[in-house]
């Protein structure tokens, strides 16, 4: 068997630990053959690939990023890539494609399967927002770096008797917040799919400073907005360049919190520490055994679906009930979280 | 509501998570009182225990160990705790004991809650082999630390062409091997659960060498043992002071793969550092949910059960189910591991 | 012996470290009394302190922040302090003073000696910019999370061929830039002591490109700014809030860089998280050191100095002499950075 | 000028930043070749070498181990080199030989030298035990290591009341035992300098539990030994296949404290986890220096001598100077440690 394998869209620890899963299974489990399409998409349709053997996919298990480079594809060039599909798959000689990605690469794996290509999938995003599968490699990762950030951050607030905002990634899904969060015993937690309270924020503030804890850790996702009425937040507008992204949800809220409070408050913008660098533990296994997994359903001829984790299994579920619907935090793992502050 | 908690068995990160938890939950969620038992079930015979406020398990998320002291029971004074049980939660005046342990301790509080206690459980062990759970808090830690250890020593063994030989902890299940060694890349994995044979390791050693990479790192869990007709071991057998705990398998293999391989071989024998520490994100986070959980289990007189989790949930679980039998690695999830060497 | 403690100025790794230190070798080296005052030069003048014992300071070695407290002092107030010096060590039966702290905790140390009050000082800051002192503690952590966060961030840039840059710490001085830029293997580092060339860095970027290294990352100090021809750039220009601190050189440069390569930027600003935290083994020795000798230094009677490290010793140097000059990167420091990229 | 490159002696983090900051200053800074010989002098001698260009030294600045490979050189061969050392020079066309390593590798340098080539040396010793130089790269990731370990075993410890033997690196020269003891707060540190009384860490341990504080940990050297009427121990004898290296005195240490407190005492032996894996920020910016400063001192024509920390410069020493004399632990460093506990 020739398998193509592909990683696309944003960085996320453990995209080579799965590219070398695949290479090592098919090459020792199987006697398959391996090439790997560089800048995902991209290199799929320019035919930009090399051959990957067990050298050249050696020591990259612990390396974030990935060997193979990525990028996102514009609409057009996937309309395009779905009907070149079939020739490409003959050009190539592959039998299957292994795309790895979020979203977006997997709504485009479907559309690439629905027009007659054999793809496996394997799906990956730090913000862990992929239904059909309990977690996704990368999150964990994410969710180490904020933690340790936070753990930093608290004995600084402490010492200076301050209010740290901590803003993490998650756009639509509030899962980094919520579980860095709680690891990091944040003092309140915001996401994105509830708007917050800035008066509650307040609230609990004043009160831990009336018992003496004369700090809080505020944890709030990038994507994560004010409930209109409580604070006068337009996302993205202050920005006289024109980027949003310098202007986060995390740096209004310090300054309202300071406003409201009296006190110092200071925001700190995590970005794009929490999707680099050597995969945590596991990250590598669950990023090894979706690799193995895939290789496993190619053989199979399990197409059109991806690998996910259920329990403590990893199964094929169908691409096109991955990417219906986004995972965001449901109600109750808010309510475990709200109590613990 | 009068929550008594209880810390029992060995050493395992994310003990002060859970205490934490409990008292966050019942003193802010309801208006419990927590008391907490010094030195596991020994404090609760002897009636030692002291009152757990919000001060009290402030700053501990993130720390290792337990604040409550730890201790084994010994067999005999478990059957007084039973006779006793009705009286003890009298005199302590405790609605609910909440006693986090590892299989004996769970046995432990099955028999309590059969002698008339109401006992809500919360399962702990770093070697994950508690059944009816997917995973216990202080098991990613202790892979996390092996991962780490075996990352440094890939670097050390090709430096000097050397074959290190890694033993973890496990001494009747092999999840840490199995879960360090894939994290790691280990070349060879052993486990409890299945005679390793020392000719498929020196192969693997030898092949590697072939191939040019001329080095490898073998994991082995501590209650691994080879097959008997590949090599001459016994365990415990060594130590004249009769201390089996320093002339492991880790040692013996180190020496059998110099001997037959005629290169440099060593062992490391991690020890007690898996155990120790500050806990991951993902082993604070279980930790804090199960201890949630646990409280609302005990408000809505759910006894006799134990916290776990399923997928993505906390469930409760019977004790009877849970210790009645090791989880165990199955055969599975060893050919998982096997091809990607 | 009785000997008053007291931590000033902005939070540094090994503060309490000191703090322990200090009363382990007044208590159990000499037969000393410590007290520590809350809040820094605050609760000096306010008469807040509680008494230090072994007890107090039990497993603070390793957590970052103070468990003292700290503060910055007004200027007027610290006049009062001076004025009230000689009073305030009968009132509180103090023999000396410890004040540990900055370049400003260390002046006003000075001005108190030369009031009549017996001083024996400890220097603290992360910025590494204090004369007349090889290193001081809480630097060696600032640098080595700056250092993650750049080994992180590399692995991004590469797979997405971005142009990253890392907002450190450092305001006057740039050796947090320059360790953590050469420690990470930044292909660029701007520091405060000499304008950067903005042109440099574009040529440099597209060298790298050409060279097939597609990614670059850029570590500046919050105090670096580009020379006057080659960048618009007014420090605090543009925030409408007047919040300088959302908008620093990172962004700035991030900005142009982008708009001159036609190449994705992007900016992080560690912020906080390089101030707070556990301290490493380093700065852990350095502060354990120069509390031990603090101690011995008051016992000498050698007030109105402070401790130093000069290459492997811990000396004592005067007062007058640390806060003269600030300490910034010499040249040929630059020189051994530049061409290592 | 050709630069030949090679790496001796045992594994040690920083050796691949030297690598790689001998050729990015060879070749950004002048206009030079550089070559690396493999595995150590054996590659000298036997001529394999390969050219490193900047893609060769890539990536590799904060991975451990090394890319050139080591091996100890017997002594026989070391004369043959010596005896051809001009002619290999001419052989192999290179100006100058940066050899990195350790006592031996630097006596051998020497040698070289006096034997007419050209040599510039580069210091590597994780034990710091190198005279002439404040401090060597290496050392400062194993202290990390070793304390970060220490950190871990604490709150085991404590939670099981037990005393914990650590055995760190250091055969001769204690400096790994006496700054991981002190960075992660040792009750008791034994180094090979002194030998320790076990019937003070008796007391030690006795006093530590009548204060309250129920467990204890000993960081103990490999090469430390006991003052002989203390304990019977003699190095080495119990191993009954003749390998040393699985009876050090920490496992006897262990097994003498437990016998005699009628506690339970647990061995660590950390082994060569010490000495892998990915060097510190300190150690990286060490290594980049000394690499950075060989280059400037081969085009001196600066021969004969070693790159050396003297306080916050790199100077050059005499080889002849610096491997005179073992750098060990002086009394007064003790002095600072012992009261610290």
């Amino acid at each position: 068997m020739r398998i193509g394998v592909l990683t696309a869209g944003g960085d996320c620890p453990g995209l080579n630990a799965v590219i070398r899963s695949v290479v090592h299974r098919a090459l020792t489990g199987h006697d398959d053959e391996v090439i790997g399409f560089e800048d995902g998409f991209k290199g799929l349709l320019e035919g930009r690939f090399r051959k990957l053997d067990l050298d050249a996919v050696s020591g990259i298990l612990a390396r974030g990023g990935t060997i193979l480079g990525s990028s996102r594809l514009e609409r057009n060039r996937l309309r395009e890539a779905c009907e070149k599909s079939k020739d490409m798959s003959k050009d190539y000689g592959i039998d299957v494609l292994i795309p790895i990605g979020g979203e977006g690469t997997l709504t485009a794996a479907r559309m690439l399967a629905d027009a007659g290509m054999p793809v496996v999938g394997v799906p990956k995003t730090i913000d862990n927002d992929i239904s059909s599968t309990d977690r996704t490699f990368g999150f964990d990762t994410a969710v180490g770096v904020a933690t340790e950030a936070i753990d930093r951050l608290k004995t600084t607030a402490e010492s200076h008797q301050r209010v740290m905002v901590v803003e993490v990634m998650g756009r639509h899904a509030g899962w980094i917040a919520l579980e860095s969060g709680m690891a990091g015993g944040a003092h309140g937690i915001c996401l994105p799919e509830r708007p917050f309270d800035v008066d509650d924020l307040v609230t609990m503030v004043e009160e831990r400073f009336a018992r003496g804890k004369k700090f809080a850790v505020v944890c709030v996702a990038e994507g994560a907005h004010p409930a209109e009425e409580t604070m006068d937040y337009k996302k993205g507008a202050i920005d006289q360049f024109g980027h949003e992204r310098f202007s986060g949800i995390g740096n209004h809220l310090a300054i309202e919190l300071e406003k409201r409070l009296g006190k110092e408050a200071r925001p700190v913008i995590l970005g794009h520490v929490q999707r680099g660098g050597t995969p945590t533990a596991y990250d590598r296994v669950l990023a090894t055994r979706f690799g193995w997994h895939a290789v496993e359903a190619a053989h199979r001829g399990d197409f059109g679906r991806m690998t996910a984790l259920r329990g403590t299994d990893i199964t094929m579920v169908p691409l096109a009930e991955a990417v219906t619907e986004l995972k965001t935090v449901p109600e109750w793992r808010m309510d475990e979280a709200e109590s613990v502050f």
